[in-house]
C-alpha cells in the first residue's frame, strides 16, 4: 500500500516557496477530501521532481525527508538512510503525466465527490453548460473549455496496486487527446497542468463540478442542458 | 476567459486597510464557493476602484498588481508593464452596479447553492418569511425588508463571454428596482450595496438563503410559508 | 431591525479575557451558521453584561464600542456618542433568560438545522435515545439528561420585530422548566446557561441533534427509537 | 455523565510535543464533529497515559489539570487537590484497547456519520472495493486492508451510563478480531492503533467511509460492488 505521498517542485528562488507553502497548506481543503494520509500532490519543474515519503503524515514532513528525481526518474538527492524512508508508490502514475502530457504539476486526490461520481457513471462523466468549466484547459485544442463545451473525464478502474494502475492511466491520456483529469472508480482523481497554480485551480474546478452534479442528482436535475428548464 | 478578479478599494486611512484584509481573507468562506480562480470581488469609493488582475490567485496578488480606475473607467494606475497583466475582463458587469445603481462595492460568487437555486427556478427566485431576509436591503423603498416580505432575485441567462452578460444585467436592475442581487444561470450571483461591508453581510445572507432553500426542497418543504404546516 | 448584537462578559481578570476571546471567534462556527450582521451572543455575569453595538460586524467590534448594563437594564457605561452607536434590540430578550431563568449566558444564532428543524415540528421538536442528549442541562431537574430521556424544545412563532418575541419567550420559559433552548420558526434558537462555557457546549449540542435530525428525516430514520431497527 | 476527555501521551522529547498540539487542535476536523465536551481523544505510550479532566473544554486544558496514570491503572501524578477535577469516567473504556489489544492509542468520537450508519445498519457496518480501505489496520492478519477486502466494523449497543459499554467492548474486540474500531450505536466510534498518527488517521479513513457510506445510501448506491455498474 502507499500511502503519504506529497512532492513539491525545487523552487529557483526562496520567495516563491513562502508563497506556496502556505498555499498547499491552507488552502487544499477546496480540492477535495484530503485524510488519512493517502493523498498525493507532486509538483515537478523540469529540473527536478520533489517527492514525499511514504507513509508519513502531511503536517509532519521536514525537507529533508523528500526525495529529489529528474524527469528520467534518476534520483537526485535522497533522504538519510537512517529514516529508512521509501519513495512514493505511485511516483510512475504522476510520471505519466510528465511523460506522456508535458505536465507541470499533477494532484492526486481521494475526494469523496470524485469517489461518487464514478459510482453514478459508466465510462466517462460528462457535464455542460456550467461556468465553472471555463476554468478547465482543454490540452487537445490548446485553450480553455467554453461554456456550452462538454467537458468528458474518462473513468478507468481500480486496481489492487496503485503501481498496476500505470496501464490504462497511459491508455486513458491517449484516448482522451482533451481532458486534464482522469477519474479512477472507487478510488479518485488524477488532474495535471502546466503549472502547480493551474493545476491547483483546475482541481478546485473539477470538485466543484462533481460535487454540483452529485446535488443535482439528489434534485433530479439533469446534467446536460439542452432543453431542460425546471 | 475572465479569470481572477478581485477588486480592492482605494482607502484613504491606512487602519482602514488592516482591518479590510482579514475581513476579506478569512471570512468570505461564508459568500459561497471561491474556488478555482474564477470569483470576483469589487470594492469602491466614489474616488478609485482597485482592479484584479486576470489569471492571478487570490492569495498570489500583490499591491501592486492591481489596476486603479476612476468612476468613468479612465486608468489612474497601471501594474509595471513588464508584468504583462490585463484587466479583468468582467469589470463592465461591475461597473454597471455603479452606474445604474450608485454602488459602492460588488460582489460576484460561483456559489453552488446560486448554481443550483437557477436550476431549481424559471426566470425568479423567490422566498419569504425567513428571518434571515431582514438582513436583504431593498434598494426601491430604501430600507431592509421586512420578515414577511416576499423577496424576488431575478435570473438572467448566461452566455459563452462575461462582457455579453452586460446589456441582460443592466435591463434587470431596471425591472427589479428593489433586489440587491442578480443571478445568473448555471454561472453565480451578484449583489452589490453601499459599502463593502454591507455588501458581504448581504452576500451571506442570501447565500444562507439559497442554501436553506436547497435544503427545504430536498426535505419537500415549500418556500412561501402562507397556510403551511407540518 | 436588529443586527450585529454580540455581547461579552465583563472579566474580572484580564487572563480570563484572553481565554474568551479566541473561544468565541474561533469555535462558533460549530454552534450554527453565523453570517451577515445578525447574530447574537450575550455574556453576563451579575455584575455587568457587555452588549455589542448594532449593526457592526463582529470582527470589526473594538472595546471601547460595547454598552455595559446592570442586571436591572441600567446603563453602567456608553460607547463615545461621537459613534452614535445603538444598543442591540434584542437585549430584552437575553434579559428574560437572566430574569425568568437566573442565565449567565445566552446565545442566539440563526442556524440553518434550527430553521430546518422549526419547518420539520409544529410546536415542539423532541429526540430521544441520542448519547449528544447527555450534553443538555434540563434546569427543571437541576441534572443533565440521561441517554433514554427525550428532550423537549418548544417552538415559539416569529414575529415582524424581535422585541415582539418577549412574551412567548417568558411564556414557553415558564411552560418548559425544562428546557435549556427556545426555537422561533423561520428564526432560529436560544440557548442559555450558567456560564458561557457551558451555553457554548450545549448550543454545539442542540446544533448536533438538529443536523443530525434532519439527516435522519432524509433518510426515513424516525427520531425516537422505541422498537425501531433497519 | 462524562464529559471532556482528552487524553495525551507522556512525550520524551519536548520537540515531539510540538508536533502534536497543533495536529491534534487543527486536524481533528477530519475525524467527524468535536462538539461540546464530550469527545475523547487518548494516546499512551507504555510509560504512563494523560487523562484529561471531565467536563473541561478541550481547548482551556492546562497542562497541570491532566491525570497521568500506568497501564495497570495505578495513579502515577494527580491535578491540584484544589482545582478538585475528576478523572474521565470512560478511562476503563480506553484501558480496554490497551490490556485487550496491546493499542498505543485510542480515540473516540461522536461522529455524526458513525450515529447515521449504526441507524442504517444492524450489528455491524460492511463496506468494501474502496481505495480508503487500504488506510484501515487488520490486526487480525497483521497488514492493511486490501482494496477488494471488506471491513467490517462491529455495532455494540449504547447504555445509559458509559461506563457500562465495558463488557461489550471488550466481547466485540474478540469476536472480531481484524477490526480496528467499535461502533457503538446512537452514540460514536472507538479507534484505536499503535501509535497516535496511525490511529488518527484511520479515525480519518473511517469517517471517511461512514460519510461515504451515508452518501451511497441517499443516492441509492450499494455499499458493495459484486456486480453493480449504474
Amino acid at each position: 500500500m502507499q500511502r503519504g505521498r506529497i512532492l513539491f517542485p525545487l523552487f529557483r528562488k526562496e520567495t516563491q516557496k513562502k508563497h506556496l507553502y502556505p498555499a498547499l497548506s491552507n488552502k487544499f481543503e477546496n480540492v477535495g477530501h484530503v485524510v488519512g494520509t493517502l493523498n498525493g500532490i507532486e509538483i515537478c519543474n523540469l529540473d527536478a521532481i520533489y517527492i514525499a515519503p511514504s507513509g508519513v503524515q502531511k503536517e509532519r514532513i521536514k525537507p529533508e525527508d523528500l526525495f529529489i528525481q529528474d524527469i528520467q526518474g534518476r534520483d537526485l538527492k535522497l533522504p538519510p538512510p537512517s529514516k529508512a524512508l521509501k519513495k512514493s508508490q505511485c511516483t510512475p502514475l504522476f510520471m505519466c503525466a510528465y511523460t506522456e502530457r508535458n505536465a507541470g504539476a499533477v494532484i492526486h486526490t481521494h475526494s469523496k465527490n470524485a469517489v461518487l461520481v464514478t459510482l453514478l457513471c459508466d465510462k466517462e462523466f460528462k457535464i455542460s453548460q456550467q461556468e465553472m468549466i471555463k476554468g478547465i484547459w482543454n490540452p487537445g485544442l490548446g485553450r480553455y473549455n467554453k461554456y456550452k463545451e462538454e467537458i468528458v473525464v474518462p473513468i478507468i478502474e481500480n486496481t489492487c496496486w496503485e503501481s498496476e494502475l500505470e496501464d490504462s492511466l497511459r491508455a486513458a491520456m491517449h484516448k482522451y487527446p482533451n481532458t486534464s483529469a482522469i477519474l479512477v472508480r472507487r478510488h479518485g482523481i488524477y488532474v495535471w497542468g502546466s503549472t502547480w497554480e493551474q493545476t491547483k485551480a483546475m482541481c478546485e474546478c473539477y470538485d466543484y463540478l462533481m460535487d454540483l452534479a452529485v446535488n443535482m442528482k439528489q434534485l433530479n436535475i439533469p446534467w446536460h442542458a439542452v432543453e431542460w428548464r425546471p
